[in-house]
């Protein structure tokens, strides 16, 4: 009889999580009661923001309890179920957690078609990274036509898909990324405008080149230097959105804080904290578009899978914050 | 013959202004050409924002540049005239710097009425002052019936008036300042619903008190910790308005960015800049609102006074930092 292995938080880190802060534990699988399922993993989402998660506290979202399964998104086959809108052999998404069985009663999960695209595109382009760059840059970023756009993370799981969203809508494109191959990708594959390496070269002499007209929307996923650089070049009227800051989540001496936050006023620009479930509602038909703009070739969808199950879970986690990932860093289960 | 008395920028300051950044200068009263005019000027606004423009680099106006007349907005009568516009005895509101006697074509000079108001009440409450605080509340604030609106600089030129407004408009208002002095001010003569005094108090441990429901608007005058303190007690949507950062003007070690500035995503709110020349062709409608205000006794203006003539204008300065002003401050001329 197969088990359920599964990654647990063991204890809340201080820096970048160690293989102390997880404890591996293992259940029978488990069976499913009246209006219940349980759902097969096959690949599971790994996020900057799962640090985050980790910590006391609160936030836009509850912190993992020490001892509990690792909150994460995970995509899946419902292989026994009681619940009548859930039939054993359809796929599904959910927040399913670090673990191969997860016993759902459906609440926050989406079937997926996996006819449609492969079930990892699920967890990215097609998932929350998709749904964020979509809403972050449209929504809160407010892209206009002509607008110039920097991104950050600009080879990262979301920055890759806000990139493409901006050349879609005729927007100039520079990409922020670190090291060659990186930025090759974004311009030659991806279609950027430009890209900064931001490990050879200096961010703000690099965005007076790209940039001369300064910068429209920046779109930020790293925080740190990057955010008070890209400061510094703003146009008028500039919307910045914060989407994450991944330079600034295992920091152990406290965040680093915009220090030319006060070009905001200069520059009349704005900066605007998002939080992608808010926009739930709208899921499907941003889905739906983005999933035209894949099929017409417009948006390229990278997957960065990692194997191993579960258990490789800690060490791909890091994979994030060393920078090691190039597009949606996925676990694959089994 | 009168002469005309000047304060000129000398050097530009490291951290506070000190007296050899000035230097006083002596020319006759200028006579005008034809299309120009002579004010005399009779008082002279003090602004934090005047710490800003003695640095050198681009901002959101030209820096004053060593040897010219410091820059300022002042009220005074008009004396001698070839201008079609301006006749001798009218009184007006300009840019006329730090000096006696100001020559001048007629940009950006308007008139005032000192039957309506006392002469320095244009620098203030129906001045710059009125406008800052105007459009930052009601147009990149947004407040809204209900909100909780946190004013830092409460006792201040700006954020006396940002307080009343909201409270006209029926929101909660706290105010921080530092003092019990200023603190009882804002609350006995000015209907604040409450006061931290910054001093004395543990600012985020006040707010939890005070506005138990998190801030909806943050009006913004001060920056550094105040600043921060206030981000770990957003509503969810909330909007900063940054209006200045009096704290860091004269920081030489760096601008201290706002640490906390995450929060901005867990609340899914803004921080946006504002210059208030922005809104020059809707000042005169607020104006108008904001004098129907003070006529209905609603919205009291206070001027801090300072005689002395231009030769004090660098100690009066100086107050600023200090917070020494209770209310606008302004330099009596002659």
């Amino acid at each position: 009889m197969p088990s359920n292995h599964q990654v647990r938080l063991a204890a809340r880190p201080s820096g970048l999580p160690k293989a102390s802060d997880w404890s591996m534990t293992e259940e029978p699988v488990p069976t499913p009661g009246a209006g219940e399922f349980v759902v097969e993993i096959s690949h599971i989402s790994l996020d900057p923001a799962m640090r985050g998660w980790m910590n006391a506290g609160a936030s836009y979202i509850d912190p993992v309890e020490i001892g509990d399964v690792m909150r994460a998104g995970a995509v899946g086959r419902v292989v026994a179920s009681e619940h009548p809108g859930f039939a054993v052999g359809e796929h599904v998404y959910g927040a399913f957690g670090v673990q191969e069985y997860a016993l759902s009663d459906g609440s926050g999960v989406v079937k997926v078609d996996p006819s449609l695209a492969p079930l990892p595109t699920y967890l990215g382009t097609l998932g929350m990274t998709g749904m964020t760059a979509y809403f972050g840059l449209f929504d809160v970023g407010k892209l206009r036509e002509g607008d110039t756009v920097v991104v950050s993370g600009a080879a990262g799981a979301v920055g890759s898909v806000v990139g493409q969203m901006a050349k879609i809508k005729n927007a100039r494109v520079i990409g922020i990324a670190g090291g060659a191959e990186k930025c090759g990708w974004i311009v030659e594959e991806l279609g950027f405008d430009a890209a900064i390496d931001y490990k050879t070269q200096d961010v703000r002499v690099a965005l007076r080149e790209a940039a001369p007209d300064g910068v429209d929307v920046y779109f930020d996923n790293v925080g740190g230097e990057i955010l008070d650089a890209v400061l510094t070049r703003l146009a008028r009227g500039a919307r910045i959105v914060i989407c994450g800051a991944v330079s600034q989540y295992n920091a152990t001496e406290g965040v680093r804080g915009p220090a030319n936050y006060l070009a905001l006023l200069v520059a009349r620009a704005s900066m605007t904290g998002m939080v992608v479930f808010d926009y739930a509602p709208r899921f499907a038909q941003a889905a739906a578009e983005i999933a035209g703009w894949m099929r017409e070739g417009k948006l390229i969808s990278r997957e960065d899978i990692v194997d191993g199950g579960v258990s490789a879970f800690p060490d791909a986690l890091l994979k994030l914050f060393a920078g090691e990932n190039v597009g949606k860093l996925v676990l694959r289960v089994g």
